[in-house]
């Protein structure tokens, strides 16, 4: 059985089991807690499965290990039926490469960095290096990624054009992450918004927390 | 047409260039040179292809715009014949993708940060937000990156195992880059610096600068 090493109600966990949901696959996969608030992601053991020291973190049955989010995405999309969720066009996989890096690098990891940066965040032991002026500009950066997407989903239902993809789970999760850190989505952003309260009624999204 | 929208030399225009010469498919691209080190990239033009302001940038005959390295990678590996670059097999594709992830997180990430914020970079025109401490920083996560692609290489000839992937590109392209800042590769690894004498014998890299 694949093992998922997470921690519940975490962004980047909840991208991973928005995916599992989307395939109707998450009793399919055994879910291990790591205590990453008591700090087991940065034990030597943890560190074995991923050099990275984050979760999550797939396990498949023979034991290879396989980290970073859109690499278990492509695997979960592979191997489970279902709607695609990294496209199935050679221009339809591009386009949800592209977005799927600009929802990390325009929203989740500018508001990972405030968060680790410019908040308490997991707390002095675990918080070694801050970087408070890198934070605040982050957060900067999370608001401009938030108007972005805002303006891509005036345009089209999803943030690939029409259908669900990978990138809108990472978009989303970026919003959850948001929320955690009290970031809030500007006032005059409609269509973000509206996009999430469609995605919270899929029973994949429903179901990740 | 296809064009590619870049800066000959630059690492990021290399992966892509790399990627094109696996394919022998380097002569069906237009390249187009974007004058970075005057800020093309920063006008209202270019950031309305990538709002990103970073090349490379695919455009396909129909005008259709793909950013990210790892994007148009997977577009051009799956339109041109030759040698898988993204894997095949669910399993490959997924660790690949890890590798290729990391290649960025751990190695060219951090290069480009130290450039752009610990030294002088583009210089004052473009670099218009520095914090040096953060590049400071950045600068010795790259070192560890390289330890750890040294450990990954003294183990396996290629950056996901036996095979060639995207993931060696981008970590010679995070060498690359290395070398423009004077970062060196820490003396006691060894593995690491034969496998980039031996990417610098494919004759895609050999025509890559």
């Amino acid at each position: 059985m694949m093992k998922i090493y997470e921690y519940k109600g975490f962004p980047n966990p909840a991208r991973v089991r928005i995916a599992l949901g989307e395939k109707n696959a998450t009793d399919t996969v055994q879910f291990v807690s790591v205590d990453v608030p008591n700090g087991e992601h940065r034990t030597p053991e943890f560190l074995a499965k991923n050099p990275s020291g984050v979760v999550p973190v797939l396990e498949l049955a023979d034991g290879t290990l396989i980290a970073e989010c859109t690499a278990i995405t492509e695997y979960i999309d592979q191997v489970f039926a279902g709607p695609s969720l990294c496209g199935t066009t050679p221009v339809q996989r591009a386009k949800t490469h592209m977005m799927q890096r600009r929802g990390e690098a325009y929203l989740l990891e500018p508001v990972s960095a405030y968060f680790h940066h410019a908040t308490p965040g997991l707390g002095p032991k675990l918080e070694t290096y801050q970087n408070r002026e890198w934070g605040e500009k982050q957060r900067g950066r999370a608001v401009d990624g938030m108007r972005y997407f805002d303006q891509v989903l005036s345009e089209h239902a999803y943030v690939v054009g029409d259908e669900f993809s990978m990138a809108d789970i990472t978009v989303f999760a970026g919003l959850l992450f948001s929320d955690f850190v009290n970031l809030e989505v500007p006032r005059e952003c409609r269509a973000l918004p509206a996009w999430r309260r469609k995605m919270e009624q899929r029973p994949s999204v429903a179901g990740c927390g």
